[in-house]
């Protein structure tokens, strides 16, 4: 193949590579995220990442072919198959295929990859990482409160103090109630619905244009409105007002308990005479308020609030629907502060079970956003996936690299320093025997470059007398970079000597340690010490 | 939609669920993995699961689509896109792309599932999950030695023993020199590299048959031969001859040590002269021979043996090729006592990131096959996959879930059990709330399943009285196993005192506390416990 042949090496759009201090701060959220939901009482379960077009419910049987919006291709049976885009619709065939075995109400959790046939953009991949957990079988919202009490637990855990996040609910059926009541035609309400997502961004002012004829923002992009009247917007301005205050209210009840739990129930029962001529939204209201007493008793009062303006997607949801949101600011791609927002929901979703059951199957759950919850924990800094999980890493060196007879003695030194252990039986240290084929110098760059924390050397003046350099790179580098009054003082000198330094080659791991040692007390913090 | 119109429950062929027991251990042993390659300074590196299928390799340009093996779909700029079907194909594509910002030589591990659109068949899955470590951008045989000692290492922390395992290492120029030296046509290659794929299974006498006319089975099946004469023959079966002494010496040696090194290095020689006309040959050799070095020097020999008859696949190995074999007997299908097998394998691949590159870029590299290895450990009883990593399970029964008014009061007690803490502040135990609406049968039927330690019980008499009831499940239902004479005995009685007991619901978790500790003192194996 001549040089012009050349394949390009290049990823497909939205999809990402993620380098070892990613993949190590995320392998250890995950493991939190997983004892958090274990002691829920939920159960690993794993589906495959494929299955069948239909079963996803992404199936446009007017056009016999799957939705675009996933990754589809036909079996050699002509069934179309496509990978997963969420992890709850495969839940939902694991769950009616193994129906009769399983314990009910089922509790599991899984995470995963799923993906989007969709346009990419900054922030938004076609491959990404979700963390579910789900009840299915569990028809009461004493189900949508444990999750809501599990996702608020699960941020603690991860290192996101109490205050920097709320568990916002919702009930789909105390929406669908408002617009009943107000008399809004189903055609607008996909409209409303938008324009309510949009409550914690705008004021309410801003929102109402939304509602109404439409909205001009600060660019002078126009955003068509949902065409209500102003009673109707009205309506819905005053079912955010309550949720709003009802949301302060939650919120504020870490200070004066007794009052605001009372001022609470009030603002519920105001929100209540809102839809009360709406049969679903009386029964959304009686399920908020139950859930609010679930959650008081737990002792979630202020963690998890009720904040009618959570709106959650548009497709299966039919009960309570519920959205963490952490509070803290950030300052975003805009250099505006905002708040760092959204980074798990969920919902009931009575129906999706169903489509595979003779009897009608309640379920009930939610999923965490694994990539923004990181950034999230990047953001507070959180220990677990601050911390540097790996151990110190040693490369031996291998100066006399062109002559094949002296790499088994190399070979023999990494093998012994990976076998040292400390006073429990633990490894000590990772190693490392350089294997190009380039020169000293190369090979110094290249232990520089892995971070380690020293080298070992062994030319051949040392071979013949048994001994071998250790080299403390951190030392090392900080010596390099004195001034040179500094460089010519006794006391640089003796240092320069524990920086390098040649030992009996039976000693070698001995002098490792003490390197190791060296800077584990003297510099806990430094990147290249566990 | 009506019932005859509900959809079916089921998966594509050749996918699979994975199950609580399977899922977590799964995990353990990819954690002990991933330590392993670790501390052989190899760093984590993760790609995605799509790619462009040309960069996979996989794209036939003869008829302009993807190979029928890989599934494939078409991105909207029409370009070929498909699922992973190793994870050696991705790497040389991040390699490539991320050449000038990575150390040289380059090493990583990744594991992940990867994807066959292939005939599924016992044990041969469409989706599976393979475990990686590569060494990119070093051309010596000593990188080739340090991945079969990495494979060792590895085996032995699983908790596969000494001798349990053996690390095969061939050289695909020395099985080049020998078909060369025995002038045998590309043509009749394939053939031949079969035939002595088989050696490990069958007499030479049996695999003679495999590289001349043919060979009839037990069954009476014939499969067709290689068609070589009986000189060529004879050399390839020579060539095996040498093989297997070198194999039984290399396993011998940890009797005595420099006798069969001694052996070994003769026999290595004779192998020498079988291919000493051809140019590949000898320097394959030359390579085996400092591989054996490498691995002696490092205290490998008899873990790691030269064996002639390893193969591995047919597609872009250019060197050294491996393969970890469990030689521990299993019994099969069919009855049989057999080896358990190959459960890793790897090689050079010199040629697949030079795809890419200007510059030729060699690389060694192994793949573990998770779920064979999961099947070894669980054979040899291994603590990772065997032990029990779950805390114990609690569940709170909701006598009273008819009144949804007394579900707060069960919130708070699952609630405060899912606080309780062991004195280096780690959960104690795992707590569910029964969800469902059935009655209290059903529910104590749901804490059996669910494997509960124990069951807490409040109906509105406890509740009256500010009590709870604990029913201790493992000893309840040993009691309930005793004949009748037993359940007479006043030891019995006080026994089912012990088993059922009343106490303040304020000291619910004291109670729950001293139910875990009796039974974790008494059986400490018990399936329920830690």
């Amino acid at each position: 193949m001549s040089k012009t042949d050349k394949l390009k090496a290049r990823q497909p759009r939205g999809f990402v590579d993620r380098g070892p201090a990613d993949v190590a701060a995320t392998e250890r959220m995950l493991s939190v995220i997983r004892e958090s939901f274990s002691l829920y009482g939920f159960d690993p379960v794993e589906t495959p990442f494929v299955e069948y077009t239909d079963a996803l419910g992404k199936f446009l049987p007017d056009q016999d072919r799957p939705n675009e919006g996933v990754f589809s291709f036909q079996d050699d049976d002509e069934q179309w198959l496509s990978l997963r885009y969420d992890l709850t619709a495969p839940l939902a065939r694991y769950v009616a295929e193994n129906f009769d075995a399983l314990p009910k109400p089922y509790r599991s959790y899984r995470a995963g990859y799923v993906f989007r046939n969709e346009k990419p953009g900054p922030g938004r991949f076609r491959q990404f990482m979700q963390f579910d957990a789900d009840i299915v079988g569990s028809g009461t919202v004493a189900a949508d409160a444990e999750i809501c009490m599990l996702a608020a637990d699960t941020m603690e855990r991860l290192g996101i103090k109490r205050g920097d996040y709320v568990v916002k609910v919702n009930n789909r059926k105390v929406l669908d109630g408002v617009m009943d009541a107000a008399g809004i035609d189903q055609a607008a309400r996909l409209a409303v619905l938008r324009a309510i997502d949009k409550a914690d961004k705008f004021p309410l002012a801003e929102v109402g244009k939304l509602l109404g004829e439409g909205r001009k923002d600060e660019s002078g992009d126009f955003t068509k409105g949902a065409g209500l009247t102003s009673v109707q917007a009205d309506t819905i301005l005053r079912y955010l007002e309550l949720g709003q205050k009802l949301a302060e209210l939650g919120k504020s009840t870490a200070a004066d308990g007794a009052r605001a739990a009372e001022l609470s129930a009030e603002a519920v029962a105001e929100l209540g005479k809102l839809v009360e001529s709406a049969e679903n939204g009386r029964s959304g209201i009686e399920e908020l308020e139950q859930i609010r007493k679930l959650v008081t008793a737990a002792g979630y009062l202020g963690r998890i609030i009720i904040d009618p303006s959570v709106v959650r997607g548009l497709e299966y949801y039919t009960g309570p629907v519920y959205e963490v949101e952490l509070t803290f600011p950030v300052t975003n791609e805009d250099g505006q502060v905002v708040r760092f927002g959204s980074v798990a929901g969920g919902g009931r979703y009575d129906g999706l079970v169903g489509r595979f059951r003779p009897e009608p199957v309640p379920a009930t759950g939610f999923s965490i956003g694994v990539s923004r919850l990181y950034s999230a924990l990047k953001a507070v800094k959180s220990p677990i996936v601050d911390q540097k999980a790996e151990l110190p890493l040693v490369v031996v060196t291998a100066m006399d690299n062109k002559s094949p007879e002296f790499m088994p003695g190399y070979q023999a030194m990494v093998s012994q320093l990976r076998q040292a252990k400390d006073e429990d039986g633990k490894p000590l240290l990772r190693a490392d025997l350089y294997l190009g084929s380039s020169g000293f110098n190369a090979q110094m760059k290249y232990a520089d470059r892995r971070g380690a924390v020293c080298a070992v050397i062994q030319g051949s003046s040392e071979r013949d007398a048994g001994t071998v350099v250790i080299k403390d790179l951190i030392l090392g580098a900080e010596l390099a970079a004195a001034g040179r009054e500094v460089k010519d003082s006794a006391e640089h000198k003796a240092r320069q000597a524990e920086a390098q330094f040649s030992l009996p080659a039976a000693e070698l791991v001995e002098g490792v340690k003490k390197v190791l040692l060296r800077h584990a007390r003297a510099c806990p913090d430094h990147p290249r010490l566990p």
